[in-house]
């Protein structure tokens, strides 16, 4: 681990981002954004609430196994204990004792009113709730961070109060106190003076916790750093209730960039931009083309006037070289991949193209006049790799397609009933094969590998494992485009591939295709 | 007027806001954008570039007889004259005096690098042409404010010559000296350091005008306003190029909610959320649900555990009024909703439950069982308003269906067709339609509603605007289900529904109909 217990960069995206509206995810979707997170190289992932939300109770019992992290360490999330019980006996406490996670994060109220109206208890019973659990939990070997909810509110409501919650936790034996500016309405001044009477009123250390619902959660964060914090919370791109919370990307290439502070590796910060960009593939949110840093149209100028300036010295009109954060700078109106993204790619498929200046050149025109149309291979390696394959001379072909055809019948009684019919010509042979399914792609799929089963047995172990949809544009009067992703495994490894098209159906048989041509190269067959 | 000269509300949508990647306006739409930020009340409305865009030259034609603004100003944006000549004899200043704006914005360099790369003339000259042309506004009445371009990177090369840039202008009769961080790099403690040197060392009234390139363009605006800046640039919904300028909508709620200065008109800020929303669709740009104050989102709770506690003392979880905004709390029933949250939600639709709690019992269970069958009604108030009505018995039922019927072909050619066929029964009689679209829930869709044309023409004005399709579990061996989100718009309003299912076209089906369904409610037809 390059970074060290000094600071602390910690992500909340798989607890506090899934409350954005709209986001939901399954558990292999936060185990992918898990390993993107410690890829960019985050110390802690906060992957949820074990007890209280069974899906993530899932999720810590198969990170165990499913999870290798390099960088950071899985946090638990959960509450103090109940009112009037032992933490020791409390079935939410035993849950995250139980989550194998080394760190718990608690969170506890600091206000005054929430402790009365939403926990209905007594001040001093609050204190004996945060105080007994931090206890218990380390005494069984946890790690315990406590979020402090409500805090700002709560200090300017009862400030005394709100600093015996720090006190009595740190005094526990919590590592770091949180102050979560949890409705978000807080502005960098005044949240820099309390984060100041904090740190003079205790010796715990501090962490922060903003929202942005003033517009101000990125500065909040960097302006409670300046004030002596050393541990900061945030999601992926932003996500999280009603205004999303600070966003972890910008805070981290903000403190980086600009503050002189290596708070994760500079090789993760130059993956930024392609891991914003795989997260929000598995949340199946659009990326913000706006977003800092990461966006599409981060580091897009509007030619005109400036044009022959910024070839001279592009620093002039930059914040930051884009490529220390893996954006590139768009004088025109061209899509997101640059060439050094795709070599490093390229690289990661195992194709070394620094060597190869025009085959660079190349793939990287191929991939932004696709990316234009509509095409996305942040998430989809496999498309990428046949896209590689092809443009260095080596296309992957097994089959040829003739035609295909779906029908979906919804009959009187109810049910539903999709078939289809594929026509290809395998080896030679033109081969007619049909297929049934809960939908007109999953019918496609087994068509498609039903007619390939007798040439290619090795096809019958494959498995359509995730169909994500996206239309791509929504203006009225024009025609719409449909991107496809599509993830293929074999039991053993699990491949992605992307189709585009105006015609759904049509975007799919192109991933369907691309998954199947993989399967077939990884099963070492000879191509055609 | 209200509000007075001694802080300025300068909004710049018209002219910087459009350098965002795939922002263009038409002139009426330029005119009709001025009139919603006049009804908002800013003080002044930068309409664009005349003479150097001829869609801005006729927008300052047209406005002279087509608007009547009630607050605003209108701002002339161009440049200082060129090097070497007069400003009396630059036909671009000409350009700004004729426009008949009373504000003339010039832009000038004032980083040393600029002068010499960009618009390669001398450090004198420079300022020659700032003295020029400024003096040259005024003595023909015109009133000048000066944007001082990239000034804190200036500031930094060379803080002498950025000064004296200002100093010139002022003394040449700028009533303002805007500090623009060009390539919105800046933090707000730097940013707020550079602003009080600049104040100790002229007389000038300093301007802010900052962008979101490092997350912290509004937090930059307000750091400058405290540090003595009293006027303040930015864009609705912080349109702009790269990341987007200082969004004026946050930067005025914080300042007047939480700063207490009065810098618009109270009851054009009880109409931000309209008006946010009335220039999106100027625009023709999707609004973030999640923008500070104003998104749809920016008041939604989905956390199921705090929902009682919300009923009790709405501001314990927020940070504002969301009325002083004129923006709704709502509350979203997700899969942690309990009792009070979906009777909440009731409430925000219309139907009081809480006098009738077997029915909110009845719901509540509904939803449950519905939720852990994969739906998800937090993005989806259409569909559960349906499901409440239905409980309520007072189910909304128009038509029923007997049967569909949907086909893809790929032809040899390669053309992929889509036709579906339905059979409904609508006002007691079996109708038959055919639709063809771009996959089979378009082609359904239209098929749909030719089914249902005759019986209700209102159905015309419909149009599927948004489909977002989700594969819920990704375990190998069980049946994977599918949850399809429909939002579908008439023009004036949008609502969302849900299907679920295996098969992915009869989830998509289940969503149709309820769209349907709840667009022939909203209609006020009468149900069977």
């Amino acid at each position: 681990m390059s970074v060290t217990d000094d600071f602390h960069v910690y992500d909340t995206t798989l607890r506090d981002g899934t409350q954005q509206e709209g986001l939901s995810l399954a558990v292999a979707d936060k185990l992918a954004i898990a390993r993107h997170l410690d890829a960019l190289g985050v110390g802690f992932i906060e992957g949820g609430w074990p007890g209280a939300v069974p899906k993530d109770t899932e999720f810590f019992r198969r990170a165990r196994t499913e999870l290798d992290l390099k960088h950071a360490q899985l946090a638990a999330f959960g509450a103090t204990r109940r009112a009037g019980a032992k933490a020791a006996d409390d079935p939410l406490v035993a849950a995250l004792r139980e989550s194998g996670a080394p760190v718990v994060t608690l969170v506890a109220k600091s206000h005054v009113r929430h402790v009365e109206l939403a926990l209905r208890t007594t001040l001093a019973e609050n204190l004996a709730m945060i105080q007994d659990t931090v206890s218990h939990l380390r005494a069984e070997g946890q790690r315990v961070f406590l979020d402090a909810e409500h805090f700002f509110d709560g200090y300017r409501a009862d400030a005394a109060y709100a600093l015996e919650c720090l006190r009595t936790a740190a005094e526990a034996g919590a590592d770091v106190v949180v102050l979560c500016d949890t409705n978000g309405g807080m502005l960098p001044p005044q949240l820099a003076d309390i984060v100041h009477e904090v740190r003079e009123a205790t010796a715990a250390r501090i962490g922060i916790h903003t929202h942005d619902d003033a517009s101000c959660a990125v500065a909040n964060a960097l302006a409670a750093v300046d004030a002596g914090a050393t541990h900061v919370q945030g999601t992926a791109n932003g996500y999280g209730e009603r205004s999303g919370n600070a966003n972890l990307f910008s805070v981290v290439a903000n403190l980086q960039l600009k503050l002189g502070r290596e708070v994760i590796p500079p090789a993760g910060l130059a993956e930024m931009t392609r891991i914003a960009h795989a997260v929000s593939e598995v949340t199946n949110l659009a990326p913000n083309p706006q977003q800092p840093y990461v966006g599409v149209s981060a580091f897009a100028h509007k030619a005109g006037l400036h044009a022959s300036a910024v070839r001279v010295d592009p620093d002039l009109y930059q914040h930051i070289d884009p490529q220390l954060v893996g954006n590139d700078m768009r004088m025109l109106v061209s899509e997101m991949a640059g060439r050094a993204s795709v070599e490093l790619k390229g690289k990661e498929l195992g194709f070394d193209l620094s060597a190869d200046p025009g085959t660079l050149s190349r793939v990287t025109n191929r991939v932004k006049e696709l990316e234009a149309c509509g095409y996305s291979f942040e998430a989809a390696d496999a498309s990428f790799e046949l896209l590689l394959r092809a443009e260095l001379g080596e296309p992957a072909r097994f089959f040829d397609v003739l035609s295909w055809r779906t029908v979906a019948d919804q009959l009187a009684g109810g049910a539903v009933v999709n078939q289809a019919t594929v026509k290809l010509r395998v080896k030679g042979e033109p081969v007619l094969a049909a297929g049934e399914g809960n939908g007109p792609v999953n019918a496609l799929d087994i068509a498609l590998r039903a007619a390939l089963a007798q040439a290619y047995p090795a096809l019958a172990g494959l498995e359509l494992v995730d169909y994500k949809v996206r239309i791509l544009t929504g203006d009225h009067g024009t025609a719409s485009r449909t991107r496809v992703l599509i993830t293929t495994s074999d039991g053993a490894a699990e491949w992605a591939t992307v189709g585009v098209g105006e015609n759904v159906v049509a975007a799919s048989w192109q991933a369907l295709v691309d998954a199947v041509t993989y399967g077939l190269l990884v099963k070492g067959e000879p191509v055609l």
